[in-house]
């Protein structure tokens, strides 16, 4: 491809001046009356900051380079995992070596799971040899106590197992075989359509007397990776495993099932939950120089799954969030509202950090304008969800015509993230913003082996950085 | 992560009817007078018929399957080589199999340059034992006759060595060893403002009686993957050899010249350049209903780098170009306007396809409305760039509302294909449209060892097919 950007216009790399026509009318309108607090009315110095976050991400980030420790050096870091211990000290270092004004832990009690090393399925029929298919206990469930072999149910949602009859299902498997709605634009959308399989499943098939639940992974892909992910159980309810199946593995036994709706599966596993474990979040923060009372927090969460190094699920968020907050500060920038990056600890299975940072600030009786959090994979920028009244919408999306250069944008209602979610009721933020990004190679990965460093593009994780400190810097300034 | 969709709006799977303001202001003010040919105001239907064609795509697209055969059944396909004539009959059969109205080839003469099975180069210190580095023959390159062992001159611009005293460079390698920008927000630009060294730096270097040009390869990555790409040679200059060094390889060389200035570095190539080979473009066509003299053209090119499979350049491009017509026949419409997908052979190193396609439309007295080239990666989609005037571009940003759901609605004035460029001066239609992708990973791969096959993601494949199927739909109904 010799000549792709023959006639491209260069404009990035040089001062981009944006003056929204919209923005000059009412500037007009309200001359001579002084600007509202809360003003979002954007001025020329700002894509020129703006412009000088990207510059420094781009060419200086540390995102990449924190995430390959986090991920490389540290690995899998479960709640209560030694992992998850060295994970809190790394968060902890980095901030201070970053040089924010305060960088403290919140100490927090965490659940403490462990997988175990024997993970075995397998698909029995009358006469043939069993089929070895890749299996994953599913975060949180009890053990098999040894092989547990039985006979097979497949169904395709929770509300099909209430109506099957006691006696079809007693002593089998329930296998929840919904596969994602791949039409859906969002992959997002298409994991919450299935979800509910994997979370309540185990549940809806012990009430029906089942002896476990096999459930088909959440993703579009097809391929070998068993996806873990956290499931429920129900006071008064039986405690019966959980075990989720590769796509593959789950089409295999569909297949062999409608030919021999008699096979036995056998599942071996051994997790066990042990006593929950102390732990953290950690917190770093920039003092904001008019107005330090009101705080914007940014975060992501510092656990894992422990099957992979968490890379996009969400170390990205993690180094981030710090990033976001070096950036003001190598780019010069003294952010007028106190600025907090917080990694939070157990969001995969508990989200007791997040409860905590709520409770915390609520006890504190702190001040917080809004909240952003990275967990959705550290992938090419689209914009911002934002959880908040309309008119707060609407205020956030005017800063659009600012990200707009950077293809991020996108600017809508939307989901913001589980982990500032419980400040809504705590401290009620005017804004609960989630970043996002594009999403179409994120649930090929999410919860696997497969959530690896080398699945992260340098580029990509650094604009992510920039935009969120560049959704800060204009919070801080302009206020909501 | 548990609850990411929560609050998510499930906007796509369900019927969009798009209604722009604009749009029904504009139907207001003219009622009662008749709308003109080629007018571009869309209706309710259309929304309905591009969600249509994006459930085609993700439900039961071919594009993944197709690549998958073309990258690792067939694999590089550099012009003028046995793959690249079994790429041409599998584009036929594929398009036959597809069952368009029309599948013929276009003959056409190319280059066949041939990299040989030797590459070698070795940085030699005065005392110290070599050090192989990686690097390749840029395309089109002679052999170095043997080992070429000489001094290194490193430049930053092609300027810089027009300037150098012709002692100074007589019997050396000249080092091009700027880098991509990487500020720069768009990587394309950043290749555009690099890759001179690269086309034109053997020229420049023999100009001055160096030996050969050695080009730092044309990424932002830090790796070890050379990335060859065409290079050129001009009459009455002699024909050195050029090498692309990887960016690591090519780091190494500027701190041990720091070090040791007089330094030689040691190469051995073997490629030559062969008689032009006969091949072919592939062309496959759906008889416009209405207007089937106007020709609207969606295209890719069928050849490769001899490097590595081809994937995102361009194989990704070609499947989609023959899903888009694909698409439209299997969610049963029936264009208005002629619409044909091309494989343009050639493009990497001559465009002999693109010209040869341009000279047949003039020949026969073709009318082309509009063509259309994805050749920059099949990542996720963004939109499209335009060359056409300023009226044709504001007209084509009219269908950006309907494109929206999908991410496809970024549509501006840029660069559209090398391939479908020779049709201006040829048969001058209305508007040249590139297909725009997120492009932040393509220049790590781009022209290496590394385009392969797995770097490409199903989903976001089958979403650049049906955004390119959705356009030709529009423009085939509504005509510009």
């Amino acid at each position: 491809m010799p000549c792709y950007v023959k006639k491209m216009l260069v404009l990035a790399g040089t001062l981009l001046v944006i003056n929204a026509p919209a923005e000059a009318q009412s500037r007009k309108k309200a001359k001579g009356t002084p600007a509202p607090v809360a003003s979002v009315k954007t001025d020329q110095t700002d894509s020129l900051a703006l412009r000088k976050i990207f510059d420094e991400a781009l060419l200086r980030g540390e995102s990449y380079d924190n995430l390959r420790y986090l991920t490389g050096t540290i690995g899998p870091r479960l709640s209560g995992s030694p992992q998850a211990q060295q994970a809190v000290d790394w968060g902890k270092a980095t901030m201070e070596k970053a040089g924010f004004d305060r960088v403290y832990l919140q100490e927090v009690m965490v659940p403490h799971w462990v997988r175990g090393s024997k993970e075995r399925g397998e698909i029995i029929g009358n006469k043939d040899k069993g089929v070895r298919v890749p299996v994953c206990a599913l975060g949180g469930s009890v053990s098999t106590g040894g092989k547990l072999k039985a006979g097979v149910i497949e169904v395709h949602s929770l509300e099909e197992v209430k109506n099957l009859p006691e006696a079809a299902v007693k002593g089998k498997f329930i296998f929840y075989n919904r596969p994602f709605n791949d039409a859906l634009i969002e992959p997002g959308a298409a994991y919450g359509g299935a979800v509910d399989q994997r979370a309540n499943g185990a549940i809806e098939a012990a009430k029906r007397g089942a002896v476990g639940a096999l459930v088909r992974s959440m993703t579009s892909a097809r391929d070998d990776n068993p996806h873990t992910g956290t499931m429920r159980y129900a006071e008064g309810v039986a405690k019966v495993p959980g075990a989720a199946l590769s796509t593959n593995a789950a089409d295999r036994l569909s297949q062999l099932l409608k030919a021999n709706p008699d096979l036995q599966f056998e599942l071996e596993m051994e997790c066990i939950t042990l006593s929950d474990e102390k732990s953290y979040n950690v917190v770093g923060e920039i003092k904001g120089s008019k107005f330090p009372q009101e705080i914007i927090t940014v975060g992501g969460h510092l656990d894992s799954w422990d099957l992979a190094q968490g890379a996009h699920d969400d170390g990205t968020g993690c180094v981030q969030s710090i990033e976001a907050l070096r950036l003001l500060k190598a780019a010069g920038f003294k952010p007028e509202r106190t600025v907090r990056a917080v990694l939070f600890m157990n969001e995969e299975n508990g989200t007791r950090g997040g409860n905590e940072y709520a409770r915390l600030a609520a006890q504190n009786q702190e001040t917080h304008l809004a909240a952003i959090e990275s967990d959705g994979g550290g992938f090419t920028p689209r914009g911002f969800t934002v959880e908040g009244d309309p008119a707060t919408v609407a205020k956030l999306a005017r800063f659009a015509p600012l990200l707009r250069p950077y293809h991020a944008a996108d600017v809508t209602a939307g989901h913001s993230g589980t982990d500032i979610e419980p400040l809504q009721a705590a401290v009620h933020p005017k804004a609960l913003i989630g970043y996002k990004c594009d999403s179409q190679r994120y649930f090929d990965i999410h919860h696997t082996a497969a959530d690896t460093f080398d699945k992260v593009n340098r580029r990509e994780l650094e604009l992510g950085g920039a935009s969120m400190a560049s959704l800060i810097y204009l919070l801080s300034k302009y206020g909501l």
